[in-house]
């Protein structure tokens, strides 16, 4: 039952719960880097920079390209954009719901909500 | 060597890496919903819906608070815009980067760049 936009979406995010990966993304946003460049941080081999950045390519949030013997890594904004759409989306649904509940409470002022003791409650003997 | 941020942004992105927790974040961003409202669209079982739920609240994206027989959950906006802010962040990195690139290739219009041919080479006998 996945769509095309839901294995993408469930690829990047994937890509994105590793710090390692997060880190490399970390980088590249600052521009492009080499394999080497993005291992130099990280206290890990070769290989597994390799790997981890097999999962960021395969999410489409990054890409690479060798010329020579150098693999370059760049961030590939079009898909990063599509990822933030998703966020923005929800936090727009709950946006909307707070906008339409404060316009209600705006409208009608003297009723108390159900949570709230009523005042008169609040006055005993 | 991971901080409390990292491990926090492991388990968002971990969490929404699967489809059914995303239709689950859909449907709570337009409001509170019971782990029944939540499981009706979804093909699968009740017990499998709240697996799903216990990795959304573990990644602070949801919390949920039984009141009777009848758990409500909802999102948690505060921890959507940490998880928002790294990715805003991350696209700040690689617009300045760009707008860089723009100012210095607006202050050195004559300049051609090492990719393209020089003017002259282009006119041939």
């Amino acid at each position: 039952m996945l769509n095309q936009l839901d294995r993408q979406l469930d690829l990047m995010f994937h890509a994105l719960a590793d710090p390692s990966r997060r880190s490399m993304v970390e980088r590249l946003s600052r521009g492009p880097a080499s394999v080497s460049e993005l291992a130099r941080p990280l206290t890990m081999s070769l290989p597994a920079v390799v790997q981890h950045l097999r999962v960021l390519e395969a999410s489409g949030l990054v890409r690479s390209e060798k010329v020579g013997r150098v693999r370059t890594c760049r961030i590939e904004p079009a898909a990063f954009s599509q990822f933030e759409q998703w966020i923005t989306d929800r936090r727009r649904g709950w946006e909307r719901r707070l906008d339409r509940l404060g316009d209600y409470l705006a409208e009608h002022p003297d009723e108390p909500d159900e949570h709230s003791a009523k005042p008169s409650d609040r006055s005993g003997p």
